[in-house]
């Protein structure tokens, strides 16, 4: 916020050729190594489908989980936007595995079907899982063997990077993800994504793509500064990292009486209640439902989540026992 | 070929306003009921694209099973012409139920998922199991409940009715069918599909939505006259008995020998044989692999596949033991 | 500004479901009228691509001027997202007339055509022109006796309003505008346009349609502060009075040395320049050239230039003659 | 159809594995040189909807005559499948020229622009009118001195040729066109278009988007044998020359009395009626009226229009006087 207002100076050229704009490119740079490139985007759908849309020809597809959010809480933006099919695998805790990748590719060069282009991970996970950069690798490798490019949902990186102890170029750039959307909202942001291209051949396309994805702003400088301002300082860190601590002090509080259905390496916790208790805890809290017939519940603390609030949600959820 | 022959006389006029074209909707009409539009396409990919375009809104997904041929076997074409998400399901034969379409519906009203439109069945499957008229209409019947549509890819339609020892109308329109892709091509003809719709309401997109979607032939007596020949003395029917009686042949021939891994319903056999059996017979015959892993071969008959032929393959599959 | 910043307290449900966006929604229907649905969106083409996708089936197309900004200035972002076609009309200055509509209309009921479905004008237009009441009114007279909708694009509806004394309501909703994009950018906002359905048969789309264009704020209450602010005590009247009132300043400050291309309807001039001026002039300051053939410039004014801006700009035009 | 009924003997591979197949891919490499590949098709959308499909990136535009068959007969295909914006230019008659290309050209780089990728011409156009080599030679230059391609839409190629005296290589590879739609139906064929492609790198994409864009036949010998046989023995020619020559004779036999919109250089003629005459002629005929302002009326001629056709009409059309 300081920084949006703190750019509110003056007049600036629009549509990103101003300083506010440099300084974030800077930033991500430093942050991603010397050929990173870096667009500023409203949200993360936009950051999504732009990336994503760098690497995709007409028939081409992207595998990923079924739990990924492109998947399954975008609207149809990448089908109806990039007209690409996603080639979805079941996984049992939102994590692909290079067999998961490698079973898709049989599809590769017969044109009865979508031509696997790209494998899309989210980081961390929607089920709340962390890739290490190890596993990040892996994909990367098994994507790059077969003429694939590795994609990094990253909208909430910087919790994975908290939570690994790791810099952000160790699970991104290193790791050979090409193309990133790194997040900025659940990090503090009011409204800021970047798409970061790690692979700079895939470069020359994102200024159309982005303006075509209706995702450039005009006046981009209160964009942009809000990305600079999270990445200078290690802000984004600070505000992972306490985020994840909150989580973990949730599933402390409740361990022993509620079990959790993936393990907390994030900002998430997710409860496995019973169906009396979920109905119970409906009227005294707003929190969404993971899944219904087994009672799972999500529960997402963010940078600003306090102490309190989660002690309040630990009484709430142990008087439910 | 005898009808296109027939249909080489003289001039007439262009796009489907000639008595060959009339001629095939009556008989559409006579075998589907009065309220039955059809319109002449090409091929069953673009049957299925037009006629599920009649049905869905920009922000609507399809449910279907994972191995519905518009999901797995047309190049992404939906996604592309139609922009629309396929809501797949896995399924163990090809049959989707009423409980697959109930799991799906939760996404209905929440603007953060493609919403549930259209339920999707292959008649036969992809399986080559066959739909009863019961389970075409408990579909229709939870699809209805919901505001969905039910769309019947009926490229083997013909090998379902002669099967079940039905009529085409019992399978589609009676059980509540809306919009059905109806398969001339494998049936016998040299390329001819129709779009039937049941759902008079759905009608006035079809011919725009046939000539966006590349499907309009000009000189359209030659398709028509293929469909109306089909559909007239029952040739549809003849054919596909035929196919069926060929399949159940080869099924016969090496039972005891190779199990199967669908039941035979129509006019595929997928025989489960071992990998070296597998890697021996494509030195001498040229079919497809249906699932490599557990050594499944696809095995289709055809109108004009003869006893010989099937008695040679059960001789080679016989041999391979 | 100072809007975002009082937005700033505590938290808020995401999406939408906060105070904030419930007061711009009341702020619009008080300027509009009580049917008046408004959407906060990220910028124009957002807002446009979302509005226009409310009125189109799969086979439609939008009348609208070559100049358009749908049509020329969003990097094809209708085409690809809606899969429309412009079906654009040759102008003198930016003004879509009954005539020019009715000669689109000859496509109706031919499938080989896209279907006209929509008028879309904006107002002002691209070259600073402006709608009367009335002329909007005309235009969506005829639109609606052809069963077509009639669209404006809104980006500087406040200039408009401003210019022609007139409230936002009598250009748009007793004019008989459907749909609406209504602009904050270019009025003041930080990145704040609305979408404003003016029609409530076409409301309930718009909730998906915002969510797949990518153009749904997860924080929403910042994006619907700003909207509220300009719509809150005739902020939106004061700022365009302002811009108005410069590119007034300007064009008389010039008048009888540099003709002007289009008489001054709002906060756009553009003056015809010689090749030599226009080539000078860019030594000196930082404008868009509108037609280099006639070295014609675009110079527009906006809520925050000071008479001294235009006063220096009006001393560099002068010294080129 | 001598052709179609020839290659209706035994079994064949399906989707174009065939010898029937192999012969067509001869006869045009014998036709176009030995880079040229072809693929069939069922109609003439389809082959320019997939030709140009093979050029476009997302954010891409094709640079066409207004009155192109791409922009306003394909119900607006191109947009819809290939999400492309066709950027039009008004002509008078239907051709394009050098300096409409560079007109365009402006937008390049421009990322609120779509990118002019390539320019797509008609041969003979919509107007019946002919590009000589030197012409279409002229364009190809221009495009690919700025990194555009060349498309033509050859649904009557055959016509021009036979019209110039040349071959057919002499009016596409020749003269720097990359990829062609060439015309079967219109010349004789029942429903056989070819997309050949002129530049090796282009052609990777094709067998994909022919599949995703529903005009791949299962049973292609039907299609390729209608394709080959034009190729052969010169066919194409006889025909062509016929159709043409039937131009020319109605042209003649109403010389004097109405004069022609446009020069007959193909198989079309263009009378200008007056309003009454076309009136008068409605009642006796089945024509389609090109311009009913100025009461221009287009009259085709086929491989099999017969000279008592023509004089028929030229007699109807003398007593309009």
């Amino acid at each position: 916020m300081a920084a949006i207002v703190a750019a509110n100076v003056g007049d600036a050229v629009a549509y990103g050729a101003d300083r506010w704009t440099r300084e974030m490119e800077d930033a991500f740079r430093e942050a991603f190594g010397e050929q990173a490139t870096a667009y500023a985007m409203f949200n993360g759908s936009g950051a999504n489908v732009v990336g994503l849309g760098l690497m995709l020809r007409a028939f081409d597809g992207v595998i990923c989980a079924a739990s990924a959010h492109i998947n399954g809480h975008e609207a149809g933006a990448a089908e109806r936007v990039l007209g690409t099919k996603l080639l979805t695998v079941e996984t049992d805790d939102g994590k692909l595995r290079p067999e998961h990748v490698l079973g898709q590719l049989e599809a590769l060069g017969n044109e009865h079907h979508s031509q696997p282009r790209v494998v899309s991970i989210s980081q961390v996970t929607e089920c709340g899982t962390l890739y290490t950069a190890d596993e990040v690798a892996a994909l990367g490798e098994v994507a790059h063997a077969h003429g694939l490019y590795l994609h990094m949902d990253g909208a909430r990186l910087a919790n994975a990077a908290a939570e690994a102890g790791s810099s952000l170029r160790a699970l991104t750039t290193d790791a050979g993800v090409d193309v990133l959307s790194f997040g900025g909202t659940k990090n503090g942001a009011l409204a800021a994504e970047a798409l970061v291209i790690l692979r700079p051949e895939l470069d020359p396309a994102a200024l159309f793509l982005r303006k075509q994805g209706m995702q450039l702003a005009s006046k981009m400088r209160f964009v942009a500064a809000q990305l600079t301002a999270l990445l200078q300082n290690d802000l984004w860190h600070r505000n992972a990292v306490h985020a994840n601590a909150m989580a973990h002090r949730l599933a402390d509080g409740i361990a022993g009486v509620w079990p959790l259905r993936y393990p907390v390496q994030s900002n998430a916790v997710f409860p496995i209640l019973t169906e009396k208790a979920l109905t119970e805890l409906q009227t005294r809290q707003l929190f969404s439902i993971w899944h219904r017939p087994t009672s799972v519940i999500r529960l997402v603390t963010s940078f600003d989540t306090t102490p309190d609030d989660v002690d309040t949600l630990i009484t709430d959820l142990l008087s439910l026992r």
